[in-house]
């Protein structure tokens, strides 16, 4: 299950595009940060390690909130919220940050509306989400080309909607939307767009994990980072 | 060859993203236009016809610029040039247009320099690009996935550079780059983006033309619109 994952066990270092997305973070010192989909909790402390003055963050599993809540200082308070409804102050943010939760978002609309009412002037939305090359196919698994290379099949990249996967559990559902139509979403809220980035692992990355090397067949996340 | 396409017969409207591109057009009403990559100088003669002040037309290929000259006005001028060199005067226009060129541009960060510097403040750059989903592949071709269903074969996405096809032409060179870079490149330079659009042909353009169902499956062109 999802507790295995390196990302689970080790935490942050533990996820591959960490260090990507780090790099599109602000200063924290002294922010208000909220965490859409914290999980474990990970990145709330992180946040409070390098400062920031108050970390909020929101998760639909209680059993991961619980565990989170187990190594929390107070200046970090955790609460359960469907992402899908959840309601946040307005103005009262310096950084809304996401990891790979908004791909399960129906009204990502919204989720997002509420994210930028939420931020203050000058504030920072920093997310990732399924790229969606990732999750747009029918049978997003590896084929292969005429040489042998590993190749991913796309098809209805232009359909967006529902798509359902048994990645860890059967039947989860995750929706699928072009880059396009993301980044639009964001443009018409009145973000302006700083950095765009189709992740896979680094030559670096690839050097020490060999096996990592298909991963630059195609991208597996999509990181956006955007200021109000 | 590229003059029997439907885009050199009927011009603008012979290109089926072209109201999608039109949609992203600011007023072109007294504006002074330039043209990266003109062919026939269809869309030349379009901004005219919008009220342009004044529009210039580069195109690398002599053939073209006979053919376009030949329905000019004196408002229009156009001139041979390649892009990867083209030096354009600053702050001296209000739009910079191109379709389908830059990927054949291999010092794109240059280019886009340059008609950055071109525009006035408040000025707009459009351009359509192939796709790096369609660009990206070892074999771009259609091939079939486990229904039977059209599938793209993705792979080299985050290997950027040359790709060596033989549409129209044996052994034409065209550049990848994923969208991340394209749009970081103009966050980069100070451009605020308006629009990014994965095109692809409508539901009302597939009943129109129901060979054209397969060109969902994934994107073909990317569509940007973006602000000095």
């Amino acid at each position: 299950g999802y507790s295995q994952l390196g990302r689970s066990v080790e935490g942050l270092d533990g996820a591959a595009e960490w260090a990507s997305i780090r790099a599109l973070l602000p200063d924290l010192k002294g922010r208000r940060v909220v965490d859409l989909g914290c999980g474990f909790g990970w990145f709330c402390r992180f946040a409070r390690e390098q400062g920031a003055a108050s970390v909020l963050g929101f998760d639909v599993s209680e059993n991961m909130l619980a565990r989170a809540r187990a190594t929390s200082d107070g200046a970090i308070s955790y609460a359960k919220a469907d992402l899908e409804v959840l309601e946040l102050p307005e103005d009262s943010f310096d950084l809304v940050y996401s990891s790979l939760a908004f791909h399960y978002i129906k009204d990502l609309d919204a989720l997002l509306m509420r994210a930028h009412a939420a931020l203050a002037t000058g504030g920072h939305l920093v997310f990732s989400i399924e790229h969606p090359i990732y999750m747009a196919p029918a049978y997003p698994r590896w084929s292969q080309d005429a040489d042998g290379r590993a190749t991913w099949p796309v098809n209805g990249y232009l359909e967006e909607g529902p798509r359902t996967t048994d990645w860890l559990a059967k039947g989860v559902v995750k929706q699928h939307r072009t880059i396009g139509t993301l980044l639009n979403i964001l443009i018409g809220l009145g973000f302006t767009l700083l950095h765009v980035e189709e992740w896979g692992p680094s030559s670096e990355q690839v050097a020490a994990h060999p096996e990592w090397a298909v991963e630059r067949e195609r991208p597996m996340f999509l990181l956006v980072s955007a200021r109000k």
